[in-house]
């Protein structure tokens, strides 16, 4: 998605370590007209995916599948980070592992709002090594429904989440793929 | 608001301890077009205010003040809680007094998002004792910026944090507010 890759190469900051900070219009301030354009954007991807539900994860997911969702009439459910409380039979819950922050934390979706009726698309703003969405995919799995697709705002080729994902057959559109980026140089090569 | 009022009615859900569950619609499960309606209600009661940016907190904020973003054509920034890692002068931070999970936690906002030149309105799901509002228009101070008003879901008028914010001159425009109610019979007063 051009209009995307453009805010990216104009405002994103690429950091060592392969990071790349959007966060003045992604995941902190958040932008809600690109946000709009990217909710047209997945619709025309999923026009013919039977979605009822769109699933993500706190926090930042939450923004841009709530806005992205009025495209698709349906609502969003987002996974809620746990601390291992109150885990007591009302909730699916997996484990996700965070490079960011180095540790494993529980993520839970209360049964009642996802079951074997539903028809699943994930939002999420980043894909890297796919552990989040393999997790969220999880709570699907377990719920019983069924998932119709990934939408992913950013998608960081150079990890190897997005190709595990779709040799799982699993169908993930992603509205830019970074093929590399250079923390000196700053440059950043989109995938064609 | 009475469209909220009726679906507090309808699907929320009164536990002991004055608990209000509205998760199959507000903050677990989202219903999007009626989050549509809540923002169109706040750019209507906050028509004469110049607001040029939505704060809220993470993460059941997000998706409220994401989508009512849209009637104010404004960016939205949502406040990260924070474990006290990389307080590095980078950000605006203050502590909240957590009741729900009976512990205090630090809020940050980035100083790039936040400055004197912002005429904010805090948009949230929940007012009942006040500290997360308290910690947001600490924040709001801090950078220098304007708080103009404050958008609230649903107030618990039987706590005191909604009286407080109103007592200090801040405009809190809440679309649900809950005089009473009762666990055992399930029953909802909300003020005239």
């Amino acid at each position: 998605m051009k209009l995307l890759e453009e805010r990216i190469r104009k405002d994103g900051l690429v950091k060592e370590g392969n990071v790349l900070k959007v966060d003045s219009f992604l995941n902190h301030q958040m932008d809600i007209s690109l946000f709009q354009e990217m909710g047209k954007e997945w619709k025309r991807l999923f026009a013919d995916a039977p979605i009822n539900k769109i699933l993500t994860i706190e926090a930042s997911g939450i923004g841009i599948a709530a806005v992205a969702a009025q495209y698709f009439d349906v609502p969003v459910v987002f996974a809620k980070k746990s601390q291992s409380i109150n885990l007591d039979g009302s909730v699916y819950s997996t484990k996700i592992q965070s490079f960011t922050h180095g540790r494993e934390y529980d993520v839970i979706v209360s049964k009642k709002y996802l079951g074997p009726e539903d028809k699943v698309l994930i939002i999420d703003d980043f894909l890297a090594n796919g552990c989040a969405i393999n997790g969220l995919s999880e709570l699907i799995r377990e719920a019983g429904a069924t998932l119709c697709g990934v939408g992913i705002a950013v998608e960081k080729g150079f990890q190897d989440g997005g190709r595990k994902l779709r040799d799982q057959g699993i169908r993930v559109e992603s509205l830019a793929i970074i093929e590399s980026m250079d923390a000196a140089s700053g440059e950043i090569v989109f995938r064609a």
